[in-house]
């Protein structure tokens, strides 16, 4: 299922050498349509990868064939030869494919600073090209893995009986952005480019951009999401939008729970803000906390450390009527003790900090996760 | 030595009960005069806990005639009766010193959210009252320790004679924003408070102001330099700072090398830069990377991780023009791979990370640590 749920796409997977231990390492997506209208978020970050760039190019135009993708190299910061190596992937899968490589988008995920095994990653997209088929999205969905212990994917039928489906990959450097990661959403829905423009950014901005494991923002981050149009079905906008949504929050929370070294799934949910700005902002800055993050990783409601963080924002708020509860019990009050912490209970994985600002209606949820001794060692063994 | 190094200053460190273990926990600093200028600089957290409240006050009117210091409790997020608190502490200092409280700064530190044992607080006033000395430097530097494995002292003499003296605690929750963890800064130089502020803030913006160990700012942090006139010797302005600069900066290394877990003292050197705000900035955010924080801690020289820190920054750069050394090696030149990263020696404990921006003349750095698993335990095992 997942990119190949809805009507109109092929996909695959396989081991084209890039990764060293022989597991699959490049993924092909195709739309053969009858529409190819797509739209794409990207990171934000300063230092774009080589397929960024191509891919942010390409998605100007409205239009993608065919997504490749390839774990086991970032292709980030490897210079013109690097943007070269881009060029040439999309390249072949034109050829294979007999289209335009202006409509042929390209993912990287892996290392940074390191150039691609061309040979081999070339190979590789005739292989998959060989191997495309309706059945091909779980082989996609597990040939974008890196630190990923499991594979992610989702889908949802819409009202009017077209599908969304989608894949991601993403366990580190998972910081919001739009796009934390690398992620291809599809549908066999009708709609213009403009369209899925519009209700992509709307969906990412409140799943994946929400979403904070690390603090550290990838060079790589890619959401597409491309429509085929095969069902035949044009939806009402704001039911897709609904559906676009839903899948992206599931894979969001996939991206959650298998973070590097995670035990907890923390929600940071913000109310009474002045401002949905605010509500972000102050439930970024509490998600970022590496002090909150490992008291909860020790199941120690420790509320200091969340009013610390909160002190750090610009958010309207009075410092003496905000409120904090853990798991639903009030700890803290008018920004100072409240109900007693013995009665939290942190036991389970999922965690619940709310934070009420008094100053206003709005909300915002912010996703992050503990900070583990797992996380350090993770990510201090070995260059990823 | 530490705060009493310069002529007219008493102190004291005593065990009031306020920590459980029996440790000392509460230090009384007394200016003798015959000045008592003073100036202050303060968290910029938004919760403010009731000392820093009380000493901005008091230091608003440019004169100390002691501080009264506590660890066991941070007295931050207490409400009214935790400024009562703090008022009557002053007031009881004032009582045994036959001063006025209107000139005794209070600092605290410890676990946020408590209300401070009032009772074992106040008798440990007139403890530490009778044993305030000439000799009491060391043991009140011992009595503001929390984490802290060791007492952080300095003292250095200036060009005309003078002498500047200083202690300060902080081994978690050191994050760059005015001040970062309790410091007194003491001097018989006659200067007055304008003066004092002027050096302070200047001397606090290049040292603490660069420090961050872990991104989380304290509601507590307080430096306060104290000028007791008792040499006679009015400095020239320059080399006083200087003199109260390499003070701050001591202490500021002794921090860093007890942050909480830490093996590896890294030091973030921007050059290049267009503007010292621009440098800050991207050392800023290369501090606060958790996965580069966790690749020196591996000895990785992953520059891949450096980057991609310095592209979330607004800094004027141009991502195919900037440089990364780490240790001396240029392991990154034009955004893009360079010289051979198996050069790079991270054994040592103190690593440098120069950054070459390529778009100016200025230039700045920030310290921070590794983020290892010591941390994590250290934070995650009880509430501090």
């Amino acid at each position: 299922m997942s990119v190949t749920a809805p009507l109109g796409f092929r996909a695959a997977g396989v081991a084209a050498g890039i990764k060293s231990g022989g597991a699959r390492d490049l993924a092909l997506v195709v739309n053969d349509g009858p529409s190819r209208a797509a739209a794409g978020v990207f990171t934000s970050n300063r230092f774009k990868a080589a397929p960024v760039l191509w891919s942010a190019q390409v998605l100007s135009g409205g239009r993608v064939r065919a997504v490749v993708l390839n774990s086991g190299g970032a292709n980030a910061c490897t210079g013109p030869l690097g943007f070269q190596d881009t060029h040439a992937t999309a390249e072949k899968v034109a050829e294979v494919l007999d289209d335009s490589a202006a409509e042929i988008a390209v993912c990287s995920t892996g290392l940074i600073g390191e150039r691609l095994p061309m040979d081999a990653l070339l190979g590789g997209v005739g292989t998959a090209a060989a191997q495309l088929s309706r059945d091909g999205g779980l082989a996609a969905a597990d040939a974008i893995r890196t630190t990923d212990t499991v594979s992610k994917i989702s889908f949802r039928r819409g009202e009017t009986g077209y599908m969304v489906g989608g894949m991601a990959k993403g366990a580190g450097m998972l910081a919001p952005a739009l796009a934390t990661m690398l992620c291809v959403i599809t549908t066999d829905a009708d709609l213009t480019s403009e369209e899925l423009d519009t209700v992509l950014r709307k969906a990412t901005s409140v799943t994946f951009d929400r979403l904070d494991t690390d603090g550290c923002m990838s060079t790589n981050d890619t959401v597409l999401l491309l429509a085929s149009g095969a069902s035949g079905v044009r939806p009402d906008l704001a039911e897709f939008e609904k559906v676009v949504t839903a899948v992206c929050a599931d894979l969001a929370r996939q991206l959650l729970v298998d973070a590097e070294g995670a035990t907890k799934a923390i929600a940071i949910e913000v109310v009474g803000a002045a401002s949905e700005e605010d509500a972000v902002a102050v439930g970024r800055a509490v998600a970022r906390s590496n002090l909150l993050k490992c008291a909860i990783h020790g199941e120690d409601p420790n509320w200091g450390r969340v009013v610390s963080a909160v002190g750090t924002t610009d958010a309207v708020f009075d410092a003496d009527r905000v409120n904090v509860a853990v798991n639903g019990i009030w700890i803290c009050r008018g920004g100072a003790a409240g109900d007693d912490r013995d009665k939290v209970d942190l036991r389970p994985r999922d965690v619940t900090i709310t934070i009420d600002l008094s100053a206003g209606p709005h909300t915002a949820t912010v996703h992050t996760t503990d900070l583990t001794a797992a996380y350090v060692h993770e990510n201090s063994a070995y260059s990823s």
